[in-house]
């Protein structure tokens, strides 16, 4: 995967056509005029994140940070779902090797993408429940389809979010929302969502939805690349400290 | 007054009908099926927050805890005023040991119920100022009878709220409002209080108020009480280890 | 300079009319009656933060505090450009000793304004970039003219802001909108100002920014000065000490 994934992405800055793979997992797209990668979960039916995916997760962004992508679009081949999180049965096996490796990967992955010194998007054109919703949260800008339902509901399975992860929504819609969303383990629909801040635009379909994400991505095209990263540390770096 | 509570809340969980007493200055119901505890105080006129209240409140969250209520409603007997916080001649007796025996439960009320493992709800059914206020932002959510003021008036009176209580006050209206509404020391009106975000939802009448409260504790049915109470903990904690 | 602010200043609380001075850079007016001070840079073109700009602006603010000052309205002699930030050419002068000068001064300026005991307002009678931004950050609230603009454009030039300086944004509008803010390096026209929170209120005229100001600072009339500066060091300190 790593070197399929590497080979995709040395188009990042210097292909002089759109380059596209269809990986098992993961898809990456690099549109060579502006720079910009879309990332595709595809890991049918509901991009359950198993040890699998989470791994060419991580890889995949451990090669946009080393190609010096300028954008990151993340979406899902799926249309109904964005991704259902963490694939429980990671959790619930006997084997706690692969437990403790499943938590690992989502903790880097945060790390890689709330960290990310690229501009990140989240076109959720599907449902985005616990870590599908994380995915979302540690991306910059939101952009919905309608219809669907985005949140953390951990605690309606008797789990609790990570610390971290509830810092990073106390910063996306306030304390007050999050102590609401966060004991109730509320699933929102997409235009309570973009009320309480949870996401930021609504769009009308995934086309017009990676269209927003290209205008919100061009946003920081005169912006110096060091300059941003560099606050955008300053922004999250407490919340990375703390994972 | 310990044992009467407890007794009250033997029912929590398992009486078979409503159950009601009348104690001195606190009163406590306990709907045999929701298992929803209301807490009334009941320290005429305006329950003045003196050491003998603050010595019931005290044992009453205690009993609930131990008994594992499902919710608390907290309200005020009085048709005027909720509470007009701590009792000023507490603080002003010559007597040095009534002061800190006074702020010393100040303190443990709030740890108590600020971080109650059950989910809590205040009818505000009168003015809520200092002390009053500190007791509703200590519950996860706010109903507001109309033409009544709310607010941590301290500055007026030439104090200054502890800066834990500063903290969840940040945390319930933002940084900005908090800053506006503590140096003015401002007491709002049930509608300035909705839109600022200091209450939550205005009533028209108590049993309106209590039906909508009932409403809010009804959200957490399904949810595992140990899920709830750890991510209530993780929302709270950091403001609770500062008092 | 500073001899000349001293006087200004000490008719502070007890002159018998309104006294006005010509400074070279900064302008100091005290209305007997209220006890407010109108501080106007006056660094023509941009209200330029050199050096010199610098240095009086500190001494300026050391003065109020001696004085204990009402309430202090920060505002522009140029009706175009409120500050357009520190003098560029002090960051890139070969001589070291003027750019740590020049950050130090900046640094006292934040916590003498940002933590002051009396009352702060700007009134952004032109365009805020920069710099500029952070003095109306540092005040405790925005009064600004239509059809300019205002924000931290560092990230635009290279630069990022301090990590106080980011606190103290979020405090103001929130985590997503500084986030948002920072990484773009925005100017927000006034009514988009308005509308995140950047700005409290938007202005006609100067003479209706100054009116509304002093309707500001009104409201502390009757708050004991000693119990709002303490409520205020509550509010600001951990900004004020990470500086």
């Amino acid at each position: 995967m790593a070197l399929r994934t590497a080979r995709n992405l040395a188009y990042c800055l210097n292909s002089i056509r759109n380059y596209s793979t269809n990986g098992p997992l993961v898809n990456v797209t690099v549109n060579e005029k502006s720079g910009f990668a879309t990332v595709t979960l595809q890991n049918p039916p509901v991009n359950s994140m198993n040890l699998e995916l989470l791994t060419e997760i991580s890889h995949t962004l451990q090669q946009l940070e080393k190609n010096k992508c300028r954008g990151l679009i993340l979406t899902s081949a799926s249309n109904k779902v964005f991704s259902a999180g963490i694939d429980i049965f990671e959790l619930h096996k006997p084997n706690s090797d692969r437990i403790s490796q499943t938590w690992s990967f989502v903790q880097e992955i945060w790390i890689r993408l709330y960290g990310s010194a690229y501009p990140t998007v989240a076109v959720i054109n599907g449902h985005a429940t616990a870590g599908g919703c994380l995915l979302t949260l540690a991306s910059e800008y939101r952009i919905m389809l309608n219809k669907f339902t985005i949140g953390l509901n951990e605690t309606q399975v008797g789990l609790t979010p990570p610390t971290w992860l509830i810092d990073a929504m106390k910063n996306t819609i306030g304390g007050k929302q999050t102590e609401f969303a966060l004991t109730a383990g509320t699933l929102f629909e997409t235009e309570e969502a973009l009320k309480i801040g949870l996401v930021d635009e609504v769009a009308q379909s995934k086309h017009d939805a990676i269209e927003k994400a290209e205008k919100f991505l061009n946003k920081f095209k005169r912006i110096p690349p060091h300059a941003r990263s560099i606050t955008k540390a300053k922004l999250r770096g407490a919340n990375i400290q703390a994972v």
